[in-house]
């Protein structure tokens, strides 16, 4: 696999002149990739049906001349302000009913047919102009589905189509009473145009409401998504990727991912440790400068996923931005840090976002490549050195981790739809898991939820799924690995109501959760053998104790293939059981200090140190915010 | 007076084989009551007009069969689907606006007069059924009202009931200017539709203002239940109560009361004490699995005066919850502990909610007396325990407090209204003056602001009281116990302005409030002999000074009957205080540690051991969430 | 110039009897002034169009008779009910889409016409009766423009004048598109009736459209302000004030203060401290009843400004106030103190708020010099006090300060629009920066952005102008004195742009920030020379350094009469600069206690000791809440 570099550039904020030299600086720099046009739909078409394409062909043209590849976006994440005139329903409605008006971007409600036809327009007249093109290597839809909170729309166009999803799946409103258990507070309907949204409700709505909505806006964005990937297609075989935002869960990224070829996501460490991170103060401030030194990695193995083994970061933060509470200046090299530990988790590609800082509009404050006076940004030169090294080193083929980690985005909804204690979010926890094997020097593959073969893992986890599938079940049954599940795992129904037999119910363990009771942090459930549990704990009726709290309970269940775990742990308790689990299966286990972590990619094993001072390990010093391979 | 316990039951949500067995299962567990129907008016009319009743027939039938008796509720929390098209415009407004739509429960406007037309409707039509039923021992009237914050609503239907509400109260708009004081900032008003509800002003709206619309919609609490009381009535002997959630006080409990025969209360100790209570973050570690001390006996004793001496609780929690922001699982016992102390506070009646954990819905994780599986849950146990018990003990009659404590619903009112300091709650202070006669051991009645009659008790206490009605002026002229009134009592008149002479113009007691500060919480203001007033002190003129502040001040005003207290006073303050007002009129007082309670009933003292480790006190040890008995 | 005192007072909230006792109590006191009127719309027109000038007539008349002076206020604060009924869509909408309404003040768009009519038509009514009338010394348009947020209305006519607005100011949507960048993200405009309001976009708005609209929403504050002043000066010499209110910046006070004769605001030293204070809890407990001891003063040094010299306190707390999360008592002298710092800062006039305590509406628990009984609060005697003071002591003449401030609306408008980190206030910056040299014991002048000459100072301070004017810059050119320049100034175009050259783009100085960084409160950047930079630094190339972060970069730039602080120093970075700056002058400093505060006035220095304790300086002690005046 070649691995390259590529940045985002948007020639209609630039004068025309100035486009031939930026592509050589670009070319010069030892770029590949150029991603342009997923924002320019208004100089695509000024006026409704009055195209004009010229301008994207002389840049492209220009790019493709400097020897740079262009990734193509389609730009339905900003339709023009006529495009509001003709269709002034097609906004998304927040929760609180108010129309999410123009003026900034993704002003549109996913399920709004007439705005899909356009969409699937512009895309037609683009794929058909530019699917030929030679320069036009990859293609992009739209610009972070979700972002901004935009995959919820409880507008009149996301009702009507609500309504015949569940029509289509329920068939009958009967068999939808029954499902929700619409009986409980006589929420039962007699039709399907009697059901709403599940917002305004006066206390909670019925949970089985919420996640059928939460499933069926899923299933918007992945039809908004197969609409174009379809179009593309039928004009060019060119790979066709998305980008995907930090954290978002709002839908089912493997849904979408299946129309793709490639998975990309936006990596921007300083904001997202500013903004969406449940750590200490100490951490965040300890991290600033740097960025969390497991997130990244974290959304590198989902996308790895996601894109069934093809991926890219599209974006890369090259300096401080613009958006976060607090946006510090990184510390010189993490530019080059995040691109090599991308590489080092088997990306494809890294787009730095943007090449010229712009001077106007909402990102004025977010660095590029270059400042906006077209001075190289630091960034510049460590986007240099990267491509410098790359050139220096052989190609490499992906290898799998020996330990598996399941993702599951339906997880995320049930646990936010009912989280049952305020700090129950199912990201943070499988974060927390995936957090704890790093700290052990593994290498970590993430796994749908629908895996139907574990047998390349020695040791997976399936902590919160709350509906293991057939398929993962099937793979469980047999499984010669060790599987840790739990805590909350296989704890809902298909339709979101508590299985009887009671959870985990799983083939060959005898373990019933008998209550469960969510805690405040400063209430943790002690271990007999150290640590605790934290926010979570099950009490459990089992056979095999492996571990259990002071209290007596049993904390970890079972000592074959089938392992439970009765609740949250801490850190420390979380090293000790996946400590024990390699050692059972032969997983060597390395004890990291804090901020240094390490991936094996093919033959090397890559080092990454987080902290704002060199530290040292096994006898190695790397420095600061440095990189540093070795032969494995 | 006979004590029973009992349980809430569902039948619409289990298969009909299943409720003979589950009749047998509660019988057997010594139960005597079963509240069913109150959630079901979809299963009695699916359809507009149709009725269905045979189910419930029959549902009656087999639990009377099985010798237990049912408490009937109405099902008027939760109307069915049709209803909202039937009637668009009978749901509730919230205060920004916004419709509160169906989807989940009360999802209904007090105000709207062709739904209340509707509830009696089926109230009738059930009245009528059921009324004559054997098996029908007890009714009650909707579910917690007020709950979801639905006692205040902004709605058209709100807003013309007001209207009427104010019209016949003031006769004249112009008599309504002026007991509002409309000349303040030119809101005087030409007509009665001028008025509009008080919400979304462009500032604070005139607390006159609000204040009437608390008063009226408190009265259309009232209302609504009178026309279902009423209509019983004429159906039945059988007492009927209403369900009351704890800390709620947007209406008047005593007005509602009146039309009743049994106040019941909702009884959630571990929710409660999660997410409606002002204590220190260590308190609530303490308490996390056994409740606050004093929180249920607070409401048991309020209770008690709303039902004249007659009082329920109608819903006991058994195990974890699904609703607070934390849910833990009580400590083994608590389900008994609760249950006697609501026994020893007066009940006659202890209902667990509920039978079996529903598997659906909204409440799917909130426990029973039985699993979602069916098997016991702990609470079963101790239920089963507290029903031997009880049996055991012979019945006992009620007997007055040595202490009475004034608690008025419109005061809790007027401080939101009109803070003044941000720490300043109603129910806060109530909620603290009862704590501190608790701490000293003494059993306390709490008394309606419209007592007439003080001779029953040896001390009275009534803080924060914003206007003492004429009634309780009267009783406390003449009286020969001792009163403490303050602070911020008779602070305001009856149409919510300053009184002139100033507060608090007691009769017979020279003091006058000059002013008053609210403070910060860590701006305490010291007493000179020890603790201190916190959040709240008044600058008083007085004649006979009892005690004053380091700063000069008066903080204990008089000699005589009529005590005023001129601030907050801390936990210290007080104690000393209570302790010397007890000491002058012979009460004896304990001098209990932290979560041990005690109650006075009939020959008996019952010990309550809040605590999670086991305390010694005056010999007797009591283990963790440990109940004692002794004779007195 | 001689110094006055004077009260709010509203006749029409008492019986008339009572006028002819409170104006003889009031001059008795020694006050002169007496404001009255500017909330009576409704008992001057009770119906649209019939006038009752009777009572106002008859109310002046018994004012003058006892020798005080009117100042009467304009009603247009205050439109009575009928007024909405007449103009409904006169009420400004929220950010959020809801309508303002009545039942409170300040209910009312700037930007409605019909209603800007009708107050100029009560005006005229009022300027024509009044404008002759011996006793009307002055007057007052409307009443604290701003407060509760009226500042910003998204009305519909917000929305047509905004339009009409951009259109003036652009002439063509390309211009505007050009000038807003909105290539951007497709946000271009094909017609100014396609433009929206900068609420309830997905994500921001263009801070460009935002800033557009900051600026057209001060211009109608001033638009509003101007009619009434123009109306008013056809009928009378009189001078014109208006009461603009603490810490309000949502519109340019130096515009509205052009049309005026006198600026004057309204004082309440513990509410401000209490709900508008960035500092520390110690320090609000130390101050809680003293409030602050710079804000105070540094408004009447920014009214000064505003007044062009003439300036009043129309306010003055007494007492508690009513509004604060938090009201606590002053301390004994505070409310002479208040009055003797506005009166050492230039102050010509200063008014307590208000005569008597209301007993009714939003303000019954607001102090007043006399309590709701009419007996005298203790600032009734310490008015008496400042009154006596005053008469002994001579007239003053105003003398420039030594240092100079420059304080710029738009630029709180800009850093709120973008503050790039959470904790970026320019009003706190510049704040702090007067605190800087408070504490140094310098006096200070403010100067508005367009400040055409800074010959009169040795040492000017502009951080965080977010532009400098072209008189500014004209002025720092050939500058004698030492300009001390930063953070964040200049660093954006008139159009809201990153300024290419890069900011700060001085003359004569060579310094380019290349990038900045916004910090978490707990990551400050330290300085080599001691202290820190706190909340926001930037990285710089700049020729000479003068001072440098402990990471090398630069911190202080520039040896000759421009320097630029390339952070937000903290209060002992600040110090240390400030202090060598007025070395390098010539300029005396101090160093004075916490607390303690000096201004000099004449040939006077005062000092205020804001603490609640006593405090010895330079060998004399001042008592708490004392003041002390010495000869300079
Ligand atoms: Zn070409
Ligand atoms: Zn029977
Ligand atoms: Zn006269």
């Amino acid at each position: 696999m070649k691995r390259t570099l590529g940045v985002c550039y948007y020639p209609e904020h630039w004068p025309e002149p100035q486009w031939a030299t930026d592509a050589t600086r670009m070319a010069d720099l030892g770029l590949t990739w150029v991603r342009i046009g997923e924002f320019a739909w208004q100089r695509m078409e000024p006026e409704p049906g009055r195209m004009d394409w010229g301008w994207l062909d002389r840049a492209i043209e220009t790019l493709g001349a400097a020897g740079l590849k262009v990734v193509l976006g389609t730009p339905t994440a900003t339709p023009p302000r006529w495009m509001v005139t003709k269709h002034p329903d097609m906004l998304a409605m927040d929760a609180q009913g108010r129309p999410r008006g123009f003026g900034s971007r993704r002003h549109y409600c996913f399920s709004h047919r007439p705005y899909r036809a356009e969409c699937a327009r512009i895309v037609g007249l683009m794929a058909e102009r530019y699917g030929p093109n030679p320069h036009v290597a990859a293609w992009q839809t739209d610009n972070e589905y979700g972002c901004h909170d935009t995959t919820l729309s409880y507008s009149d166009a996301a009702l009507g189509a609500f309504r015949d999803w569940l029509a289509q799946k329920y068939q009958s409103p009967d068999a939808l009473n029954r499902a929700w258990g619409n009986v409980f507070w006589s929420m039962d309907y007699a039709g399907f145009d009697e059901i709403g949204l599940p917002n305004l409700t006066v206390t909670e709505a019925n949970p089985a409401h919420v996640m059928d909505f939460r499933r069926f806006a899923s299933d918007e964005v992945a039809g908004f998504n197969r609409l174009q990937t379809d179009i593309i297609r039928r004009h060019t075989d060119a790979p066709i990727a998305h980008n995907y935002m930090g954290r978002i869960t709002e839908f089912d990224h493997f849904a979408t991912g299946a129309d793709l070829d490639i998975a990309s996501w936006d990596s921007y460490p300083l904001g997202f440790l500013s903004d969406r991170l449940e750590v200490t103060p100490e951490h965040k401030r300890h991290f600033a400068r740097q960025g969390d030194p497991d997130f990244q990695a974290f959304h590198h193995d989902i996308y790895r996923a996601v894109g069934r083994g093809r991926w890219w970061i599209m974006e890369q933060q090259p300096g401080p931005v613009n958006w976060a509470p607090y946006n510090p200046d990184p510390l010189p090299g993490m530019a080059r840090l995040w691109a090599w530990e991308a590489f080092a988790h088997g990306a494809e590609a890294v787009c730095y976002f943007r090449w010229r800082q712009a001077p106007f509009a909402q990102e004025q404050m977010h660095a590029g490549l270059l400042r906006s006076d077209s001075v190289a940004a630091p960034a510049h030169d460590q986007a240099g050195q990267v491509a410098r090294e790359l050139a220096a080193m052989p190609d490499v083929e992906p290898t799998a981790a020996p330990v598996a980690l399941v993702f599951d985005y339906a997880s995320a909804w049930a646990w936010q739809t009912q989280p049952q204690g305020r700090d129950f979010d199912y990201f943070r926890l499988v974060f927390h898991f995936y957090r704890g094997l790093r700290a052990l020097g593994l290498s970590v593959d993430i796994l749908p939820p629908d895996t139907a073969d574990l047998s390349a893992y020695r040791l997976v986890l399936a902590p919160g799924v709350a509906t293991l599938s057939p398929a993962l079940l099937g793979a469980l049954t047999g499984y010669t690995g060790t599987a840790l599940i739990g805590p909350r795992s296989n704890a809902k129904t298909a339709d979101f109501a508590t299985p009887v037999p009671l959870p985990p119910n799983l083939p060959g363990l005898a373990c019933t959760v008998a209550r469960v009771e969510s805690l405040p942090p400063d209430l943790p459930v002690p271990l007999a053998q150290g640590g605790n549990f934290l926010h979570w704990r099950e009490k459990c009726e089992a056979a095999e104790v492996a571990e259990a709290t002071t209290d007596g309970w049993p904390a970890l269940v079972g000592q074959g293939a089938l392992r439970y775990l009765a609740g949250w742990p801490d850190e420390e308790a979380l090293a000790r059981i996946l400590r024990g689990l390699c050692a059972e299966r032969g997983i060597a286990t390395l004890d990291l200090p804090q901020g240094l972590r390490c991936r094996d990619s093919g033959a090397r094993r890559f080092w990454f140190n987080y902290n704002p001072d060199p530290v040292t390990h096994a006898g190695v010093t790397i420095p600061a915010a440095g990189v540093h391979w070795q032969e494995l």
